[in-house]
C-alpha cells in the first residue's frame, strides 16, 4: 500500500510555531517517525507539503493512480477552500483529514471544517499520533 | 491498560438500524471484535451501553479509578448535552469521542458536538473501525 | 391492530399543570377515553408515560415486534431530542408525533421539532382529540 | 355541519405532479373519495382551489355565515403570506391547517408556516388522510 | 418552611471536579452547612441530586405537598431543557434557579437558561453562598 | 389635488376583525370621514381595496397621471411583498405608507417592511388618523 | 393643549449637518415655524434638545403633569436605548416619535428602534413637517 | 420549437421605470425585437405579462402541452414565492430563469431566488440580451 | 462595611411607573427598609441614583476607596453598555447586579447583560429583596 | 473579437469528475467545441486553467490590453474568494461568470458567489452551453 | 496645526485599570508625552475626557472652527453609539479613531465599531502610540 | 531597522484600480516615497508583493531572522485566510496591517478581518501614508 502524507500551509513551521498547541517536533522528525511506523506495516510513504492552495489541489489530482490513500492535513485552509473540497471530491482516492491540535478546543472558526463531509473519516487532536492513526485506518480497511 | 468503551443512545440497535449508515454488525459483534483487537495489544476493555444520558454521566463519573481512558460513542447526545460535557470536564480519565459514520457528511445539527472541546481527540467516520482506532490512540500515547 | 401511546415528559401532571393550556382532564382520564375510542374500531391501546427521555427511547425500541404503530407526544423533548429522533429512525414501527396544544401558537423553541421528519405525520392542536386522530389515521391507512 | 375544503396553488396538479411526494390521485379523485367519507359522517363539503393568494383570501372571508369550518390546505403561500394569516385571524370560522406531505421531511424552508399560529391545529404527512383527519377532528370537537 | 435542595448533573463531583470554577468543597459538605445556615433561621432542608433530567423532573413534580420551595442548580440541564422548563410551570411550588459559578464569564452557551424565565428569580455566582441566598430568598417573602 | 386611498388584504374586514387592534369602525364609515376631512382641504379621494397582490400592484401603475400621490395601507403584503417595493418605485407618483396600528408593538414580523424603504415616509400607530395624517402630508408639501 | 417638542443628539446641527439628507432649516427655524403652526390649532409648544441620554430622561420624566404629549424625535438613541423605552413605558404622557429622513432608506441600523413598540404612534420621512403631523395627531385624538 | 415568454410584475413598466436600472425599451419594443431573433432560428414566441402571481401559476400550468420550454422573468417574485417555485416544479416544461439587470449587484434581498433551484439554469445581467441567450440555450439543447 | 446601592434609569420612578412589573413601593420606601434591613447586620449603606450613563461611571469610579462594594441596578443600560461593563472591570470595588423583575420572563432583549460577565454574580427576580440578598451576599463573603 | 476561457479549480478533472453533475466531456473536448462555436461567429478564443486563485488573479489582469472580454468558470473559489472579486474589479475588460452546473440545485454554500456582483452578468446551469451562451453574449453586445 | 485629544469613558483610569491590558502609564502622563511629541512638529493639543456620552457628542461638535482634526479614542462607546457616529458626521472636521489595546484581539462585541466608518482612519493596538500615529497621520496629510 | 513591505493581491493594479478608492500612485511609485520616507529614519525597506496566497504565506515564514518587522497589505486575503493568520502566528517577527482605503466605510464582508487579531496592531484609512504610519509605529517601539 501506497500512501501521500499531504501537509498544507504553516505545518513547515511545526517545532518553530506555537509549541504550547503544536509541540516540539519538526515536520522532518514527525515524517522519519512515520515512516517508520508505517514501513513496519508494509505500507510506503511519501511526503508532501505546501503553502499554496492551488498546489495541493494539484497533489491532490496527481495521487490518481499512484496512492492507494491520501492523509492530508489541511492546515488553515480547513476551514476556507471549496476548491480543496472540490479536489477531494473530484478524485476515485480516498482521503483521511487529520489535525495535530483538538480544533474544537480552538477558535469557533476552526469548529468548521468544507472537507469532513467529503473525506473518508476525521482524526483530530493527537498530535503526531493522528497521522499513525490514519496510517493504521488504511491498513485496517485493507 | 483498562478502557472502558461506552456507548450512547441507540447504539444498542445497531445492525437493525440503518444498515446503509451503521453497517450490518451488531453491536455484539462489534465488542468481540473489539476485545480481540485490544487482547491483543494486552489492553482489556469493559463495555457499556445506555439510553439514558444521566446513566451515560455515571459510567463517566464511575469510571474514575477504574479505567485509564474511556472510548466514548455518545450518539444523538452528541449534540445536545452540555451535562455529559460537564461530566467528561469533570474527571480526570481522558475520553475519546468516536463515530462510526461520517457525521460531517448528514444532518447540519450532526456537524456540532458539546463534547469535542473536552475530550483529548476525535474520530469519526471509520465504521467499527473507529473504535479500533481509539484502542490504537490509547497505546500510542503510553 | 395494536397501538402504544406513549406519552413523554409531564404529560402525567395533565390537569394538574396550566390547565389553559392542556385542559382539565387527566391523562388517566384521557385513556380511558382514548381506549373506548380505539376499542370502537378494534383497535388496542397500550399506555405509557416517562419523564425520562432514555426510558423513552427504551420503549420506542421494545415496540418493535409489539405493536403496528406508536402515538407519541414527546412533550418537552420534542425540542430538543437528537436521540429520540435516531429511536424513531431505527426502528421499523410508524410513529405519529401529537401534541394536544398548538405549539406553533406558544413559545418559538416550541415551533421547531426534532422528530416530525422522521414521523409518519404530525397532529397538533386539537386537544385530546389529537390522539384520537392519529387513531384514525392508522386506521385509514389499513 | 358544513365545511369548505380550500385548497392553495398547484394543488390542481395532484397526479401530475411529483407522484413519489403527493401520489398519484387527482384533485378530484381526492374530493370525490372524502365526500363519501363526510357524507357518512352527516357532513357536507364545498370544495375550492385557487392559484391566486388573493382568491384564496377572498374564500376566507366569504367562508362567514356559510360554513362551520375551513379545511385549509394553503401549498405555497404557507410559507410566505402574512395575508393569509391575518385573513384567517379576522374572520370567526374555525380553521384547520393541512398538508398532504411531511412538510417537515422536506426543505428547511418548508418547515416554517405564517399560518399555524391562527389555525385551530395542523395535520401534516397522511396524504390525502390529512383531509379526512380534518373532517374528524370538526366531527369531534361538536 | 420546608425547602427542597435539588442539584443536577456533576454536582456530586464538586471537590473532585475543575476546583478553579467550583471551589474545594464537597456537596456533602456544602449540604451539612447549608442544613446549620436554614436551622438558624428554623428552615428545615431536604437534600436530592441526579444526574437524570427525568429523575430531576420527578422529583419537582413530588415536591407539590411536600415542600414550600425548591432550590434548584440545574448543573448542565440548564442550557438545554425544555422538559425542567415544562416541570417548573407544571408545579405550583416556587423555584428558584441558582449556580455556584458565574455563568455569564463562562462559555457562550452557558449564558442562556430555558429555566431563568419561570423561576421566581435566579441567583449566580456566589459559589455555595447562592444556596444560602436562596434560603434567604423564601425566608424574606414569607 | 387628487389621492388614491389604496387599502391592501383584510382590511374591508374592518370592524369585524380584531377590534381590540383595529377598532370598531368599518372601511366604509372611515372612507366617509376621511373625504369629509379632505374636502375640507379640497383635497379629492379616490377609494380602492384588493386583496389581490396584483391587483394593488395594478392600481399603482394605473395611478401614474390620475393622481398626486397615494395613501397605502398595504396590510399584510408590507412585509412580503417586493414585487409591491418593485411597483412603487416604477411609478413616480409619491406613496405613503399608513398602518392603523402601532406594527412595532405586534409580532416580530410586522416589524419588516419592504416598502417603507421606497415611499415618501410612513405612518403608522394612529388608528383611521394615520390615514388623516397622510392627507395632511401631502397637504403640507404642497 | 401644551406639547413637548423633545430632540435628541445632533439635531441641534441641523442645517449644518449633511443638508443631502436632514434640509437646511437650523433648528431654531423649525422651531419658529412649529410654534406657528401650533398655535394656529390653539396648541402651545415648548422645545427641548440634548445631546444626553440622560438629560432626555429627565426631560420625559418631568413631562409628567406639565405636558399632554411629547413629540419625540431620539436621533441616534433611537437605535439603541433601552433606557429611553423604559422611560417612555414609565410615563403616562403619550409620546410621538418622529424622524426627518426616512430612516427605513437608510443604513439598516437606523431600521430597528427600542421606542416604537412603546410609543403611541411614529411619522417618519417628511423632513420638518413630521413635527406638523404629529401636532396633528395629537389634535385630532382630542 | 415553441416557446413561452413569461414577465413578472412590473416589467410592463419597462422603458417608464428606473431607466437606469433597467434601459429605456419598452416591454413591447423589447418582444418585436425577440420575435425577429427567435424567427431566424425557426422558433415560435408567444408573450404574456402579469403582475399577479397567482396568474403566472396559472400560466406555467397552461404551458403544459403548448410550449416546449419557458423563459420566464418573475421579477419581484423571484425573491419571495414558494408557489412559483411549485409551479415549475410540478410541470414538465423546462424553465429558464432570465432577469433584465445584474441582481447580484442590487440590495441583498435580490441575491435570494425561491426558484433558481429548480430551473433549468439562470442567465442574469444583460439586459434584453437575457432573453434572447435564453432563447439560443434553448436551441442548443435541441 | 460600607456598600453603595446605586441605581440607574427610570429607577426614581418606582412605584409610579408599571405597578404590576416593578411593584408600588417608591425608591425612597425602598431605600429606608434596606437600611434597616442593612444596620441589623451592621453594615452602612450609601444610596444614588441617575439617568446619565456617564454619571454611573463616575460614580463606580469613586466608588474606589470609598466602598467595600456596589450593589447595582443598571436598569436599561444593563443591556447596551460596553462603557459601564469597563468601568466595573476598571476598579477593584466588588460589584452585585440586581434587577428587581425577572428580567428573563420579559423581552428578548432584556435576557442579555453586558455586564453580568464582569460583576461578582447577579439576582433577579426578587423584587426589594433583591438588594437584600446582595446585602447578605456581601455579609456571606466577609 | 478575442476572448479569454478561463477555467478554475478542478476543471481540468472534467469527465473524470462526478459526471452525474458535471458531465462526461473532457475539458478539452468541451474547449475544441466552443472554439468551433467562436470560429463560425468570427470570435478568437484563448483556453487557459489554473487550480490556484494567484494564478487566475495573474492571468485576469494580463487579459487587460489583450482580450475584448472573458469567460470566466471560477470553480470552487467562486464562494470564497475576496481577491478574485477585486481582480475582475480593477480591470476594464468584461466578465462573465460561468457554471456547468446549477449552483442553485447544490449545497447551500453554493449559493453565494462573491464575483457575480462586480461581473457583467452570469450564465449558469447549462452544461456546456453555459460557455457558448457568454460567447453569444459577447458577440450580442458588439 | 490644532488638534483635540479627546478620550471617552473609563480612560482616565488607566495605568489604575487592567495594566496587563491598558500599560501603566497614567492618562496625564501620557498627555504630557503627546504634548511633548507634537510639539516638536509644531502641533497643539488640547486634551479633554469624559465618561458621558452626551458630553463627548458636546465636545464633537464645539470642535468645529476651533480645531483642525480630533484624534479619538471613544472607549466603550465605540461599539454601541450611534449617537457619536451621528455627531462625527455632523461636523467638517476630521477624526481619527484610535485604541491603545488591539480591539480585534479581544471580545466579540470589540470588533465592531460605529465610528470607523464615518471616521478619516482607525489606528488601534499600539498603547500610547496609537495617539502619536494619529498626530503623525494628521501632520502627513498636510 | 530592515522591514520587509509586503502587499497582497492586486495591489500592483494600483494606479491603474479604481482610482476613486485607491488614489492615482502606482505601486511602484508609493514604494520609491516610502523607502524616501524610511531612510530618514535610518530604516531599510524591503518591498514584495504577490497575488498567490501561499506565496505571501512563503514570504512571511522568509522573513524571520532578516527582517525586524512587517508591514502587511493583505488586500482581499485580509477577510477570508486562516492560512495568512495562522502564518502571522507562526513568527515571531512583528507584524502590522495597513489598508489603504477605510475598509469599514465599504462592503459589510471588507469589516471583518481573520488577521488583525493576531498582528501588532491595524492601521487603515490614509492611502500611502498607512504604511509611512506602520514605518512610525516600528520606529516609535524601538
Amino acid at each position: 500500500m501506497k500512501l501521500l502524507v499531504l501537509n498544507g500551509p504553516n505545518l513547515n513551521m511545526l517545532g518553530k510555531r506555537e509549541p504550547e498547541i503544536y509541540g516540539n517536533q519538526s515536520l522532518e522528525e514527525i515524517n522519519v517517525d512515520l515512516a517508520h511506523y508505517a514501513a513496519e506495516k508494509g505500507i510506503d510513504l511519501t511526503f508532501a507539503q505546501s503553502n499554496h492552495e492551488g498546489a495541493l489541489i494539484d497533489q491532490l489530482q496527481e495521487a490518481v493512480g499512484q496512492f492507494d490513500g491520501v492523509i492530508f492535513n489541511p492546515g488553515g485552509y480547513t476551514h476556507t477552500s471549496v476548491a480543496l473540497r472540490d479536489a477531494i471530491s473530484s478524485i476515485p482516492v480516498p482521503v483521511i483529514e487529520v489535525h495535530l491540535s483538538n480544533v474544537f478546543a480552538r477558535e469557533d472558526f476552526r469548529h468548521f471544517s468544507y472537507l469532513s463531509g467529503v473525506c473518508l473519516g476525521k482524526i483530530t487532536g493527537f498530535g503526531e499520533n493522528s497521522y499513525k492513526l490514519a496510517i493504521e485506518a488504511f491498513e485496517l480497511r485493507k
